[in-house]
């Protein structure tokens, strides 16, 4: 795989370059994937090489000369690493310099770019949260920070330091950990979930600090289990990443479009070379004024994928850009993605799992249960409709945010995505028999059972409660949060409908 | 303040009507504001009128009989608690029967309505989650409930139970409560802010479980810190509840209509009445079809007041159907509040706080700590417009919910509130000096200092790192989560904007 | 091609059942391509089979008794043509009546199916507009309706009549032709379009009422003319029907999304069968609730194309409906087409041409004749940007639906496309050497120089001007459109922007 | 009224500065209003002083002497009219100059202000529009525009040119007017109407080129009518200009819009100053980033307003502007009006007309004129507005932009208001007797009875046709537009339903 220059400035984007007794030092990020160095070409400071035996490279505990680096004895440089670099010699003098890099890598190749970088009059005297390069989630330096935190705030941390568990549990989650946001969960259920993936009942676990909203949930899931449970079907599942390509012209951005659409195979392969999980499904395409935007939308397994998606369109975009001329500017992402933000697409086209859940809710449990008529709630339907069109809003129901975000927090979900996953399509049906048909569409749920917060422990245990846990459960997931939610409509739906109506006979009989 | 007979069913919503060894039990449920019973006129069941002697009244510890109810020695009814009536005498037969009430109550003053209910066959046989009616917050239920997870689930829960703090402090906030969720905190600041109510350096929490998350956000407060802070203005505040009324035609919906808006200062009256703290500040009004849809803005003071508003709409609601003969339906929400939902009516009209984050970000700044140009962030932000634009999405942004989202979980916010609060309007000027000119909107953002989740222990704590416990710092906290969304969107539109274009030149110095 | 019988009833159907002396008669109205009937195998009422000998069908000028109809004497029946069929006997009873019908044609093959009818006891006296089933665009019948129009409105009509034209030239255009609405045209341009398909210099004519409309065109024409003229760009091409598919289940909508996706070959085939212009790009899918909604993308030559696609996908329907067992209700639109609507999803995906038109308008253009510099037009860009955003238009632009509504009803497009043509994205950048880049994206431009009103007299001549008359020119017009629509952004934008700035030193020499 | 100096630029925006024999000339236009210049203080060039006896100014026919101009003799400058200054003496070199001018005049007071300006080194040589300043449009020029677009285009113009009218008429509709577009009208009706402002039966005029519309109307007026009409209600009548202020910061945008709020009847007062017609309702005042957008909402009586809130909001503008010290730019409009493009704050807050369309259809009426029952109807409905939401439509009815347009175009509006009378809201609702309620709510109609194109000759006798022609008329015209776009959805809804369904027994009856 070639990866062009600007591309390879941000792979292998450098920590900062410094003056030190000994001579110069920078640091190289490695930020796609596992990378290996099997030799060192040259590496230059303002155009004059350094000499090879004045160059030392320093990984974790491992320190190498530069001239020892070859396919016999590489330099692993995994994914999010930063190696040091150390050129003996005279120290730089205080502004701007260039540095020139060339180097052998498996799977990347010869690389050879060069960055800019200044070194800096002086620190800054910034108060900063005290931090460990070594190890960040140790006692020590947790309790430093409280303490800092004590000191800087003048409040004190009894609860928030009482996580149950190993704090470098959290590395990968969090930086500069000081302990946890404890949220009570509560109990809901179980509820009857008629699904493909989740089958039978299921007990779920809401967290949440917004008083009744459990007791809303268990009225609805009452309804619906009395009501013979609830069908839910995924229906589209698919993550996205949307960079933008700027050219010369409209003309040049149509050409690009109609380029990338006879180039799919290759994009894809270029996309799925960086990880073992993602698909490239399609890539969906919009032009406006000179840019081309374009959408890739992924299969991303048990994940909700984000990051896989990211690296994914990076790398389809490096090959993009090694094999076009006219690009002139390019941004991984432009807003079409759209990721942490409710938009018009996501609605269209699905970002997450779309789920549906559906229910044939009957008149008897209805009436008993919510002291409401099925026509009652249908006409509220009707008329929140309209108001919905009037707000412009993104969900013509009652709240399904509430319940998605309460499982979001219990089930180690990345909760703005609440955003996203707050749309929703509620649409009842009066059935002939004075049953109601009401079915819940999500079409942007962002849900995952592998990566991000789910092996966090209470989150775990939380996905466990529902068999939820790792790989091959995401859908069954989806489909709980999407029976759970219609259970929340029904119950908020009936809440506002049992008090609908004004009849002239009552009229009389009013208090006077 | 007289209440319409509908709006009397719903305060005083019964419980299950039962029959019982001693006769027939039912329960009257007060759900609108603290009340006093001060008589018992008559009761009646299927238009018979139970003897005064037979009726015994129970609510909490306290019985009384129904004759012995006067001014002198009133029952007190608070908000949220059930009295429970005994009417000796025969046990009724299975189906419906229907129960009439007339007393005399302060401040509502006599009430007269009936409501219509059913003795049941037999109960359902449902399998239904440990619940204490006396206490639902010990050890010894909560123990319950765990090992009814345990068995019902087969998971095992060990971190889930380890809260810190007595259970009962959850009360209001949680129902069948089993323990807590455990998000990981981590530090981020100090952000220098230059607000109105928040002056000086704060050290943030965020409580997020993405990793690179407050990293990310410690970027962008470096950048903004160093730029001399960020402005923060809280221009708007009010929360809403919109309650819609059905007419006959669109000809009498504008009739009410006119008739509100003439009788405003009674609606606010009525309204206020409920709450020593809200304010109406004026009712939005929207015709369409033959509904009229109202819009009530208030200030809620320190609390988001999402229930608060409810009350005094309901309040004021009550009055206008009693003063107005042709209303045919009524619900109090429409789809127009919007509350948990992106509408565009919050993006004009505010929806909680309407915040403005300001920062005019040096140049050096940029370039030497995020490696990007003034003009290439201020490139993608145009370009990034446009992609809204075409994506219909609620925030020309980068990621403002996730910040937000993470000082929301921290806070004890309604986290479901990231549906409204994920709308944002970036907007970046280049300056003739090179600086950059930037700003965030959050033009809905729903924050609380006081109420609902703040008081627990951990989101107390985090509130109190921040000043911003209680009374008086709803603002503050507000100005300071707009300058850290500030920030995120400054740290990852760098970390898009660094990898921005193509030249020519370095086409050629690809590796090849 | 096999037609279901819900289909037949469609195409066939009949005009209303009557009493006459003769015996029973009703009419048969082909609403779907031109067939031939080569055989009639029976028709019954009520279940009685109507002997052959009884039954005569007239179509037009010529009758032909049902015996006589075979494969050497059949029956034409072009669309939208109706046959009567007279059954001689005895009348039926005031009530409803089912009819039985079977027989042969070409292309549809054995036809069978049963239609229901009532004979009605009255006839409404209805006042009416006079009608010439006959001819309608004689001048007698013109002359009837206008006085009808005189005597019942009281008003004259001196105008209106004096059309330049032959009426019956208005077949198809219009129906109760009483004359035409003379709409002003001004001349704009000449406008130098740099286009793949308008090439030079073109004269422009806008038919409009709004005072200065075209002298602001001019304006900023000029300004285009002066900087090199504007490029321009058609960039999609596709129009739209929207059939939606009603089934028991989501689950059941998704496997007909997956089986459409299987199909879309023989769909293809099917609908493209119905047109020799029509071709069946593809179909977006979108599923919520238990239905599917389709959208089919076609390319359809230099007609807008409604009927044509509206045509193509009711038979692409057919042959589904034929196919697909499990169907429950079957609309051929469902709101995501969306014919004269605006929506994202054309703003998104195109509805009709999206074109985009270019300039770098040179800053000493700008500054002499619209007495604006660049930045102040940019900077307005960027405020009516956010505007847009607030209001939640379709449109961040000035003002383009002026000037193509005026270019639409001066070359006989369908004029109510306006609600989709509105849309634009206007986009513009100022450029190092001070010049700015402009350009408008207008992504749902839907124009015709083939069909519809552009056969039409003056339509005609104004499309002559362009040189756009007939087969391969419309994407040349809507490249002229496009131009024209920039050069008003440019001149009311520019309108705007020269008032804006307030400098102190002007508040001080202010009219005191 | 005090006009601040940069707000006098743009009223009196000077014409081209240019040399000739007698010296140099340049005009000054008028753009604000009806003025009379009552006195000549001192105008300069370059700085010096031009003396008195050297400056003449000519109006029209008419030229007077600077030193001339008094109280008692002063010069009329009518609202867009041109005065020309000619300062004898040298010829000015090419390049830039400046230009002050100080004089007296009425109503404005005491004006001085200065313009910059350049002399041009030659002109360009462009192809123009044949143009007489003197009568553009006479027969001869009108002649010889027709011969210049002949030769241009080398196509002929047989029928454009033939208007039934004296062109002269069409003076401030139109420039460079070289004939009319000649639009078919058909009839339709009679409708009948249950309004407040039109009761009774009424003709319309269609002016379509679209087949089958006017037949598919009276379909739909013919199910009103024998339903008894429809009956037509104007909630609403408002239209706006949304001027946008630009501050230093968020901060001093808020003081703005409290000092905004604080000032209305001020503010309103100069609005009104401007015509005797407007009226100014409220300001809705919106706040983003550090700019104060205002949208002045107004009632323009018969007129469409667009020009009228123009003048009015400019007036308004310049007090604000000459009483607040820290604006930093203005610009008259910021996108948030909406005008000439759909926006969701039209649909919210109406622009023009918000008029609702109410009728009960009778099933019978239905089942036997349009062969669908009220439940597929319905059932449509409901469908179609979850297609609205997925499509993100502006209109979840059918096609009322179809009437609305062709009323539109027959009866002088301003065509392109297409673009916001294109959203609207169907509502229906089956009743329990069987009959359908349905209402089309149009939120933004822009119409008017009054200025613009509403007295030419053909849409004037179209709007006499309806008892429309000029004051006190317009909303009934709003009410018939609306009932007749109510027709269209009716008519087109039943034909998408009349084919609607697939039941398992019509699977077997299948063409086999």
């Amino acid at each position: 795989m070639k990866i062009p220059s600007l591309v390879l400035k941000q792979l292998f984007n450098h920590g900062s370059l410094e003056n030190t007794p000994d001579g110069v030092i920078f640091g190289l990020k490695n930020r796609l994937s596992d990378a290996v160095v099997t030799g060192i070409r040259e590496i230059s400071i303002d155009g004059r090489r350094v000499p090879a035996g004045d160059i030392v490279l320093t990984l974790g505990d491992r320190t190498v000369a530069a001239a020892e680096v070859s396919t016999e004895n590489p330099i692993d440089l995994p994914l999010a690493q930063t190696m040091t670099v150390l050129c003996r010699g005279d120290n730089l003098e205080v502004g701007k310099h260039s540095i020139g890099l060339s180097f052998d890598s498996t799977p990347f190749g010869k690389l050879k770019f060069s960055v800019k970088d200044a070194i800096r009059e002086h620190k800054e005297e910034r108060v900063t949260v005290p931090y460990d390069k070594e190890d960040d989630y140790s006692a020590d330096i947790i309790g430093k920070r409280l303490d800092f935190a004590r000191s800087f705030s003048g409040a004190d941390f009894e609860h928030v330091p009482k996580n149950s568990f190993d704090p470098s549990e959290t590395r990968g989650n969090i930086e500069n950990f000081i302990g946890v946001a404890q949220i009570p969960i509560g109990l809901a259920g179980p509820i009857k979930i008629n699904g493909e993936h989740a089958v039978g009942e299921f007990l779920v676990p809401l967290a949440t600090t917004e008083g009744t909203l459990a007791a809303s949930y268990n009225r609805g899931i009452k309804v619906l289990n009395l009501s013979g449970g609830v069908t839910c079907t995924v229906s589209d599942d698919r993550m996205q990443r949307a960079p933008v390509f700027v050219f010369d012209s409209a003309r040049e951005a149509r050409g690009f479009r109609d380029w990338v659409d006879a180039h799919l195979p290759e994009i894809a392969k270029a996309a799925e070379a960086t990880s073992s999980v993602a698909k490239l499904l399609d890539i969906d395409m919009f032009l406006a004024s000179r840019f081309a935007y374009l959408r890739f939308n992924y299969f991303t397994g048990d994940a909700a994928g984000q990051n896989m998606v990211g690296r994914a369109t990076f790398a389809a975009c490096s090959w993009m850009l090694d094999n076009v001329d006219n690009v002139r500017r390019f941004y991984l992402e432009s807003n079409l993605a759209t990721d942490k933000k409710h938009s018009q697409i996501n609605i269209m086209r699905t970002r997450g799992k779309r789920v549906i859940a559906e229910a044939v809710v009957k008149r008897d449990v209805l009436v008993q249960h919510m002291r409401v008529e099925p026509e009652s709630l249908q006409y509220h339907s009707q008329i929140a409709n309209v108001g919905a069109f009037l707000s412009g809003a993104n969900n013509n129901g009652a709240h399904s945010p509430n319940g998605i975000t309460a499982m979001f927090i219990a089930t180690g979900q990345d909760v703005a995505n609440v955003a996203e996953s707050s749309a929703g399509i509620l649409y009842s049906e009066l059935k002939s028999d004075g049953d109601l048909y009401m079915s819940l569409t999500i079409p942007s749920l962002i849900v995952a059972t592998f990566g991000g917060g789910t092996s966090l422990p209470t989150q775990r245990e939380c996905l466990a409660m529902m068999g939820c846990v790792g790989r091959g459960k995401v859908k069954k997931l989806a489909e709980i949060i999407a029976g759970v939610a219609l259970a929340g409509e029904i119950s908020l739906g009936s809440a506002i409908s049992s008090l609908d109506w004004v009849s002239s006979h009552e009229k009389y009989g009013r208090n006077r």
